[in-house]
């Protein structure tokens, strides 16, 4: 080993990490740590069950892609994607009111990688953003490098005002699908009303719709973008809504492969913004997705997903219904992922709830995750895709004894 | 369809884009229409020669991968990387005095990533970066969101001062191995001296090295972080060289995975950032990446790889030198995929030379694009790995005729 070829001197400190980073928290590693622990039964995450994925198809269609289109799949690809899929999905999600052609659509690394373009091209440092209250933990996490600030809108509000809501804000943001974390599905009049502010304001309206597949009850309500079309009749699309989806709830989330929907003008500068990111998606991912969707894999899909997590939530719902009424108030989602519930008790303080439950053998989600200034302590959020009914039935036992363990002393 | 919902009153403008976009130029759509273009030479961009892929290993590979790892390749993964593939590259990036961990490692999406991520977690607006001149267009990309101003430093310079260089930079950014645009091998005694320097300031040093494997002539130079090492031997490193590297040039770039090296608390700090960029890289690709380096494949394919851009280089060094001496000066790199010309003619401006260039059937890259100002007028880059001699002879004569089109009259 060489000597060290200058005197060790007293060094200066490094140069700094930028402020963004002193303002994150360490939720997702808890967890993760969490998922790591024997026994513990995780309602934290979002996370899919892992026998929907389906492993045989997406292995042959792998061969196959990348046997067939050799270029395609192991050369780069244009940024905004492999304009087969582009046109896909452009045909996929037309309607009679809705014209989109390949230049509305981008092709992302994931959606969380679109909710991270649209930071970069709509957001400077202090920029405001209306987001839906409370609002999906990987949109803030996506988000925090542009310092914006944030105005809580809550839609459910029997005062909701949209104008009010979206005036001088750059975007507002809305999952209107059994919205993460509160599972709410945003009604038809409110969706309206948020696509007119979005029009009468200049603020752009992003449509977060990664759980717009998983609905349990009653039929699908229009998108906004679907809406915002109404405005020009006819006309390809150029709208102010941003929608947004993924194959990850719905295939599998390990091809990290999502979209973005939007006015040329948009996709032009998240195109910008992505070739500065990642240059481009994998190739082999995007021709599994193709693929995936052409053959009418994902499609097929779908009734299987939906049946298994349909008797998930009521297993859950029930659950709690049996074992925690008395500590409790949430109500029953139409579709997605999560149960948002409320602590009766107002002097327990779910941030408090988690390492409590962590030590019976359970994690789950604390509000104040969902909340950008972290004040909201009264909730917590449960999934109930990723365990089956016996555990989803172990994890509310868990989840009472947790309660039980820090209840103030009864005076 | 319906009626719209508010009567069209007239409506203000969306809210702007974010400043930096409008500091972009599109020359890498300029490459990708040209691309498209029936007979036309590129020699513009950065790109392997795509019968260098493994096509049926890497099919194989995939299938393999999603059949026998399905949990990993589909669902989501650590937002770090897949534990193997970090305990792999730590293993082969380590040496008798650099001791690497999996806590040294990042995967990410593509090189491209690291460099974004780096910018994330590096620069506020006006952070200064010390980058080597003339530097990567993509780096450059990478940044732009971020709003930094621009050290130009000239590593070749007989008065280059690293000491001077560093100072007061969040981080320095060298491309030590075969330099893109320039083709530049910075040699050990600079590498040693940006290493001290880094020590002494408390600045970063970012070293990407992609084409690092693509060596042609000679031994290969110790890497800085190797370097670095030197001044805390036997400890994990724990050093300010951050080290990039990726399989776009080694196996396919359509994979888009890449890697970073650094101290514990860089890669904690770029965790954070890719959380939010993209949650976690493709557990497919992952599994095929950790398969190609473990089967042997990787290793395997170097040779041939070499020998084919050795090949090109040469014709295409032969080429100029039969066709171009009277217009262009250049030297022959002893790796990588680019020759650096420099025109002789002081009143050519090769951002002109570039449209007269397309017309003549021929795609090359002007140094305005790797110069953080755009002034630098006076060079082209030239990539030989695309093409076969043939096809490079055929691109200098278009060049010389493009030449000869926007020379000025004599006088």
């Amino acid at each position: 080993m060489n000597a060290s070829p200058l005197p060790l001197v007293a060094a200066p400190p490094r140069a700094p990490f930028a402020d963004w980073l002193s303002g994150t928290n360490d939720i997702t590693g808890v967890f993760l740590s969490a998922s790591r622990v024997p026994g513990l039964i995780n309602l934290a995450g979002g996370l899919p069950e892992p026998e929907t994925f389906p492993v045989a198809e997406v292995a042959e269609l792998a061969r196959q892609a990348i046997l067939t289109y050799p270029q395609d799949t192991l050369g780069y690809g244009p940024v905004a994607g492999l304009p087969e899929l582009r046109d896909c999905l452009a045909a996929r999600f037309s309607t009679s009111g809705l014209t989109l052609t390949r230049d509305n659509i981008l092709i992302t690394t994931s959606g969380m990688q679109g909710l991270e373009l649209i930071g970069k091209v709509l957001l400077e440092p202090g920029s405001r953003v209306a987001a839906q209250f409370p609002t999906y933990l990987g949109a803030l996490d996506a988000w925090r490098p542009r310092n914006p600030t944030y105005r809580n809108i809550v839609l459910e509000d029997p005062g909701f005002d949209p104008i009010k809501a979206l005036t001088g804000a750059q975007f507002a943001y809305a999952v209107p699908n059994f919205s993460n974390p509160t599972g709410l599905l945003v009604d038809t009049d409110t969706r309206r009303g948020l696509v007119a502010a979005a029009h009468r304001t200049g603020t752009w309206l992003i449509e977060d719709d990664p759980y717009g597949a998983l609905l349990y009850d009653g039929a699908p309500l229009p998108h906004m973008i679907e809406l915002a079309a109404e405005f020009e009749p006819g006309q390809p699309y150029a709208g102010p809504v941003v929608y947004m989806g993924t194959l990850s709830k719905q295939i599998a989330p390990g091809l990290r492969v999502g979209w973005v929907i939007a006015a040329p003008e948009m996709i032009a500068a998240l195109t910008i913004a992505k070739q500065g990111s990642d240059m481009c998606t994998s190739g082999v991912t995007q021709r599994i997705a193709l693929r995936a969707i052409e053959s009418g894999l994902l499609d097929a899909l779908r009734p299987r997903i939906v049946d298994l997590y349909r008797a998930r939530r009521d297993a859950l719902c029930a659950a709690l219904a049996d074992t925690a009424s008395d500590w409790l108030d949430w109500q029953i989602p139409v579709g997605g992922m999560f149960i948002w519930a409320k602590v009766k008790d107002e002097t327990i303080d779910t941030d408090r709830l988690l390492p409590a439950c962590l030590t019976q053998g359970l994690c789950i989600s604390p509000s104040s995750v969902f909340d950008a200034l972290g004040q909201n302590k009264r909730f917590i959020r449960l999934n109930f895709t990723l365990n089956p009914p016996e555990k989803l039935a172990l994890g509310v036992e868990r989840l009472v004894a947790a309660l039980k363990s820090i209840r103030p002393e009864q005076v």
